[in-house]
């Protein structure tokens, strides 16, 4: 059992397992869709998550400036929400942007929240103004524990608590363990957000145990930590073939490298990560704008926002 | 009575009042205090504000590189917030950045936070390691209404009910009626926000009835709006002399240019409002860290929090 | 004779002149346009403008969401900038961005920089390989005194010196004397920048002489001095009718609050300035690119960008 | 002979070269200086480098919250700066701040421009009222090629043409080859900067012989190329052992992810590199304030810059 917080990697490193099912197909060409589903006690065990769906959009020129593709992306990103919420759209829904917004690289949550047509405040104070086909939304970038000295979950679980939303939905930055998967995978499960998971270190899970509602999540991997790359390289050559000491030696600082410098840690990462990240907010607010505002075009909701 | 976020422009406009006291010194030359104390009922009523103490701190010369004023003016404020906090820093302290974070003049109170030394956290997963001589500090930038659909005091509410903080010190950018204040007064109060103030609309109260702890709050004057200021001109001018009509049809129009512009609110500011902002927060953040920090100097703040 | 960046506020103040012509139509409803063209050295003197043709679109809801309105706009602006350009956008195009990234509502040149599609380098580098529709484009934002320490106008010769392009067009922030032309006024001249225009104080001029190209230049007024502002009132009513000294005392103290206080400029703005300036942004870059790479629909070209 | 920007890594890989001396000597415990001097043609052939002195400053806890240890790195660098200098920091300096200042990991050059004591226009407008030891100092940030579609080595030739400075200083984010070097070692040379160097790919030298004035360049190694670790990985260890078919495939792939992916430059950087770029920009100019503005202390410098 691999550590990831991909349902898709964590398959592919078990392969067949009980208990798990795993349909592949295409949206378009260049736009794959798998859903893993974790059916069953063993299924948990085997890839280490929770009973829940798992959707994997994957495009290797996602935000590379292909507008079909990423149009494609939202769109098929939309259905799966639409799908996971089910009646829950008919409420009032919470988006929860996770990370750092001064971190580029951990920024994403609070990225997609500032491009998130949020609603809740109309429906609020100008009941009979406001367009009816237009739902309900609210979102909150409630920042890291470094940065406030407060849990995550227990600022979202305040917030719950006072709005009692029908359901949450959490976007996060993910760490993977493939560099091909960084910035041209899109995840959305609707188990919420497990301990651990993300770039930052979040601890408590957000999830329908701990706040009481219904979380889909949303996540894209952009970092690679560099631990994770020696580790692998560890684990496969360097144990089986037997080389010479000075070589070993040799290796062993390269990859060492590679592990926490003086506790900085080190990620691999794209070098324009400013721009993918702005990139993939788009792409994630647009599904989140098509799901939960089902009435409208993504063009009324530009207007609207504005 | 007149509308301002004040205490002390109230007290100006309206003059000597029973039941208010007002007390001015000198805390150095250039750096002047006036300390409005609201004493009674009738007091409230005359100048519009609840009871409690309002200490305003002026500076012409605030946040324009005199290192000495600046350091004064952060320590006087340091003393105000020991002063008026008492016995409750010796407990947790939740400090509130309001204001929108995108919106530069209404972003002080985030950037606050940034500046802020974060320490809530290190007490609850580190207790031994922790330097015991570090207060427990926590601090949020919950956001803006029109952003995040919620009520800032929905979401306050919801963290102070979770975190339970002995005190609560809600930092906001305000609203002038004099522009000699914008950027040179600095003002605490021990009543909390009342509602209307700042320069978005906040509607509830921050304040020891809606969140059952005390509120300190500290705001600083960013801006004047247009409209005060043609108020201001139509009140006094204009409805005393016996002005021929082509004259005033003049006047109205340049005064019907300092009132709303097609729904866009026009506001009179430094033209360089984004280092201005980032100044005060540098000040009233040294403040903070002085007061909740009581046996560090600034300069272990600082290395701490890098 | 009133000083203003504007053409067709120097000739709204000044009345019918001989040798300044001034045709208005509208584009679409919502969206005016003037065209003022100084003709003689007479009219010159009388609008304090120099000969040449100064185009104004007005829209009183530009960049307020009106998708339809914005685009209008940046096709009537396109059109403007063909004609004036003439056969110099067969050449090498170099775009200015001036003014201050750091200081809001001085950044609309930069920020323009930052939209438009620049491909010189492409025709350099791989003139083989490089769609031939599309033109030669380069940008710079070259700072302002008192950040770079050298005049921009001697940055800029010396960067036209370099590259010999066939047409300069500046971008810049300009100040205008009234309220409802902020954001909702572009001007387009092929006369350059004259000395003094826009937000900072530029000293030299940016045109045909001094850079030996021709220079068209591009201006959004973001700003009203404050002083402006007072000055005006000062002027037409406060002179005319006879007030008594107390009331007089007033207005001049409300007054003097407008202008320069301790040094630091106070200018009216409207208070989402980011957003505005961004909007703006966007609306100037699109017009470029139509007009820079005539053969390419925008949305080739925000591929290409990509 | 390896390809590096940092003299003393290609001095490392090399070992004893004839041509080519090294001095190291510890600035303070945990402070290293070494001095590489690169004295003949042989030494230029052997480590890739052009004649000229390259000193490094390497310390692991560099820009992590010593304030001690960043004050004397500055106050190190400025002692280099000043004696490469000599006589020419009586004339006018110009500083050039290289890279993107939307990339993160690029953008320290302008970063340190924006943070440096900048005077050339106070001695131009206003000579007699400068403080006459002040230096002279101008700074740009000249963009790069894919944003301005000119190369920077041609924007700089006009403006030194136009400017004629006695001293260039480029700073620039350099690569390395070692991640223990990245955010922990300055260097600085008096030689310019070479092709090919920095994170952007720069084409044409800034130096003596392309700009006509000495030019001292400062680098601070921000990321390592992840195809940079996967060629080392490769030339040690894989080439080396008789590994099995399954076993080298695996590897490969794994190495495969770290060259680039779709096209995307992959870097392996700091997590926190916002702040890792904001804190060494300071570092940097305190060292240039102190160097160039020889009789001011730094206190002086800030208060003066405001």
């Amino acid at each position: 059992m691999i550590r990831t917080d991909l349902a898709m990697e964590a398959v592919e490193y078990a392969g067949q397992i009980p208990g798990v099912s795993v349909i592949s197909d295409e949206v378009m060409p260049g736009l794959k869709r798998v859903r893993v589903t974790v059916e069953t006690e063993e299924g948990e065990r085997a890839v280490g998550k929770k009973r829940g769906i798992y959707v994997t959009l994957e495009a290797p020129d996602l935000a590379q400036g292909d507008v079909d593709l990423d149009e494609a992306c939202s769109k098929a990103l939309a259905a799966e929400i639409t799908y996971m919420a089910g009646d829950a759209l008919d409420g009032s829904i919470l988006v929860v942007g996770l990370g750092n917004r001064q971190v580029t690289p951990d920024s994403l949550g609070p990225a997609v929240c500032d491009l998130v047509f949020v609603t809740r405040h109309m429906h609020e104070y100008a009941p009979d103004e406001i367009d009816q086909r237009i739902g309900v939304v609210s979102a909150i970038a409630p920042g890291v524990l470094g940065v406030t000295g407060i849990e995550t979950g227990e600022i979202v679980s305040g917030v719950v608590e006072s709005l009692k939303p029908s359901l949450v939905i959490a976007i996060d930055s993910l760490a993977s363990r493939a560099l091909e998967r960084v910035r041209t995978t899109v995840q959305v499960a609707n188990t919420g957000i497990a301990p651990g998971a993300g770039i930052g270190n979040k601890r408590k899970a957000l999830d329908k145990e701990s706040l009481g509602v219904p979380v889909l999540a949303i996540g894209v991997p952009l970092v690679v930590y560099a631990s994770t790359i020696a580790q692998e390289l560890m684990d496969t050559a360097l144990k089986q073939a037997p080389i010479d000491r000075r070589m070993n030696d040799r290796l062993q600082k390269v990859l060492a490298g590679l592990n926490d410098v003086d506790g900085a840690d080190m990620i691999v990462t794209p070098k324009e990560i400013d721009k993918v990240v702005q990139d993939l907010a788009r792409i994630i607010a647009d599904a989140l704008n098509i799901a939960l505002h089902r009435n409208l075009t993504l063009e009324e909701t530009r207007r609207y926002m504005h």
